[in-house]
């Protein structure tokens, strides 16, 4: 581009590299799905270096010279562009300027530790021994330091890290939000405590998994997800990845000896899914393409996963269509039955496991955990003591070993610290996005009930999926709202729900 | 690089590069086989630009001045080579030269052409109307002609695109092989014709999917093909494809009221699976980490799919096993009649089912039409008639419409003139080394009608896959067989096999 290419030409240029970068990111989360997928085991070194490649040479162009005086032309004439480009090359221009915050010897040093704490992880997990993964978690931890400088930060180092996960989150805003659910929560679960239990026997019986698959994929079809776009395949750890808004891989696992282990990371991912395949196909590379914000993405799942999934209005259109898949396992079972299975709340010591209220506390924990990691404040070699001690206070439960406690997590290997609290952030997005649904839309509730799901897919459409990163999380959710972020919205769902659930006062 | 770099550095420099563009390609490989093999319909346009970008940027490497510097430097310290990588850089100037012979706006061009001549013959398929396909045929010959003359030659243009999968292959010896077997082969075929006739009833039964492909598994398995280093999926159109020696992707289809459909094809793309498994990791991305030519390759595939595969011995072995699949379908039948029914000789329309013999005048007619149009001698419109009077004259048969007649092969849609010779090659060659094979490995014979592969499999690798490129196809041939290539090999092997099936003199 020369001094004098106008503003369109500019524009073009930006939008051919930000495409090609693109192409390079999507393809290697193609070979990362086949990965999880499909791979064969001896097949992951190569791959590992393939996809090294790729990340690297997106990363030359989302850094070069010739980009960041692409951007510096384009803002000198941003008043000639129309909305949607400016704000697509101001949110370039903030990622440009974060991107060349860390050099590539620095990425390359990341890449090659986050390796090998990911190995020694498994290798920890596998000998159920925290000792092996701490030398290479010391190292991480003063790594991920290093780049909370490189990045800057006004209050709290874990703001930098926090930043890359759900940008303009911070430590003042999280601690906010979840020491008023710390003060909120005990209330509700002692009243559930003292309530007469549900019980969850009724999954716990063998469902054959073909069937299950075959159930997962009719809920799927009926939430509106577009299996022309998309397809579910198994995996061990089930995720959504994207290779275009047309499209999108979901995963997930089975367990025939419990049929929730499958059904509800189905519609989980399948909420996550639906936001990628609304994403503008016309912003395809642009910010404007791209998912808001992983609380965002975590909103889109967990409304569908609790606040329609785990519904009585749901169960009351899709327990007749379960029962004729496993009609002797679910002959002596009610859709009533079922709602309050689904919604069983019991401390438990895995995070993934957890029901929608406990959850937090896995939660809190590994965001005191993190806090106090990267502030310095917490030696590594003590996080198994302080791990345990944490669920005691918290959830009144130990966990026995390694394994089912501080090593559960494969985040922590992965170098994602600020990660976890984009998990409550995305329950408290879902509960107070579909209060608002329910308001904006009259009958919705009848609607489930009769398994019509398409008007609230077309409400999330409208007023989410196709903004991309238009809008921040925070604006996006007052925007659609009315104000800010705020954890009445997910007490009063949970209120709501366990009176229905535990008949509560 | 500069001028003081040491002969090592400069070969570390050349073996970055030449990964780098292997990373990227086999990523595209990746992005291939799943578009064939997984991926769900609206996802074709966008997966189409992802690769086209991965193309583009492998080829940008390797026609970089910086690689042609790099190339220029190696070449001028070659004595400080060891052999191995002095092989490696003279391939390489060689492929460099040759790629650099194109422009990037060539390719652009070829490559969108590409794209609309194979949606045109998908169009052109549908409506089982050539004249739909015709006109972009016409501009893929055109541009083929130019590619012929950006490319250079000494006798036939021919010649100039045939290298491209067949390097140092020319007209002058195709004709000469290929006239010697149209002499040779209907004498053969004359009298298979007056013998009496095998039946293949015994194929067309229901044999149920899932007992296919376990059995399908269970050959490749007995072959040696490495399912920890790859793996197989299923596929319309049965294709190999490898991202490293350590991650080998082959497809199959199944036919449930037609078991030949399956398992030989099985077998064949085993053949190629595992010719790449036995490429040398340690020469990933380099010259002599390549197979050799497509006629090596489909040499491996046929020597496995024929020479074994369609043999005695091995039903002999895997028949009792094939029976205890298919209890019911195979009572009644014995190993001989199952390896005649495999052996069948019958001239019909379609390649991919011809038998072993009729084959060759398949692709004869295929190359006698591609020469024709590409000395310009042929105009394509008159293609449909010239090759039902070709069929005619050598298989006594006329495609009855184009689907079964003129449009049956992708190949011209992808612009790939000069492919289909390596067809009739690689037969040419299976022949050839299976007959040293014999000779080398005392009790060969013997051993595959006990099921024991692993000592072929052993001198396939020894004598073939362990050396990629560093010998040509030609030179290959000649080092393990001890002479040129020669058709006799193979009306040998073919009189022997139909001596057997149809009792002839």
């Amino acid at each position: 581009m020369t001094q004098d290419s106008t503003s369109a030409e500019l524009y073009a240029a930006y939008t051919d590299l930000l495409q090609k970068a693109a192409d390079l990111n999507y393809s290697s989360a193609v070979l990362g799905w086949d990965q999880e997928v499909y791979m064969p085991p001896k097949g992951a070194d190569m791959r590992g270096r393939q996809q090294a490649t790729l990340a690297s040479m997106a990363h030359e162009l989302l850094t070069s010279n010739e980009y960041g005086y692409l951007l510096k032309q384009l803002n000198a004439v941003s008043a000639e562009l129309s909305d949607t480009e400016r704000r697509n090359v101001a949110l370039s221009i903030e990622d440009f300027e974060k991107n060349k915050k860390l050099s590539p010897d620095f990425i390359e040093e990341l890449s090659r530790l986050t390796s090998e704490c990911f190995n020694n992880w498994i290798a920890a997990r596998k000998a159920n021994a925290f000792s092996l993964f701490a030398p290479s978690l010391s190292r991480m931890i003063a790594i991920k330091r290093k780049q909370a400088e490189l990045y800057g930060y006004t209050c709290h180092p874990y703001d930098a890290l926090l930043d890359d996960y759900e940008k303009g989150a911070n430590v003042v805003m999280l601690d906010a939000l979840l020491s008023k659910l710390k003060q909120q929560l005990p209330i509700l679960l002692n009243k559930i405590k003292a309530a007469p239990q549900v019980s969850e026997d009724c999954f716990h019986q063998h469902f054959p998994r073909q069937q299950q698959w075959d159930f997962g994929i009719d809920v799927l079809k009926q939430m509106g997800f577009d299996f022309e776009a998309g397809r579910q395949d198994y995996a061990e750890h089930p995720f959504t990845t994207s290779f275009s808004p047309a499209d999108v891989r979901i995963t997930t696992r089975v367990d025939e000896n419990n049929y929730a282990s499958m059904l509800w990371s189905c519609i989980h991912e399948g909420g996550h899914g639906l936001y990628e395949q609304g994403l503008p196909m016309e912003q395809y590379g642009l910010p404007l393409g791209s998912a808001v914000s992983l609380s965002i993405h975590e909103s889109q799942s967990r409304l569908w996963e609790n606040s329609i999934g785990r519904s009585l209005g749901l169960w009351q259109y899709f327990f007749p269509k379960l029962q004729a898949y496993f009609p002797a396992q679910l002959e002596n079972v009610t859709a009533t039955d079922f709602f309050k299975a689904a919604n069983r709340v019991a401390p438990s010591l895995i995070r993934t496991e957890a029901d929608e209220l406990t959850y937090h506390f896995h939660v809190m924990i590994r965001y005191e955990i993190e806090k106090a990691l990267i502030e310095g404040s917490l030696d590594p070699k003590d996080l198994p003591a302080k791990w345990n001690e944490l669920y005691q206070t918290y959830l009144g439960i130990s966990p026995h070993d390694d394994k089912t406690g501080v090593l559960q997590d494969v985040h922590w290997s992965h170098g994602s610290f600020g990660y976890f609290p984009t998990y409550s952030l995305g329950s408290f997005y879902a509960a107070q996005l579909f209060d608002q649904a329910k308001k904006d839309i009259p009958g919705l509730q009848e609607q489930i009930s009769n398994g019509e799901l398409s008007t609230l897919l077309q409400w999330l459409r409208t007023n989410i999926h196709q903004y991309g990163r238009r809008y921040n999380s925070e604006e996006l959710c007052e925007r659609i709202t009315g104000q800010k972020l705020d954890t009445e919205f997910f007490m009063r769902y949970a209120a709501d729900k366990y009176k229905q659930v535990y008949g509560l006062e």
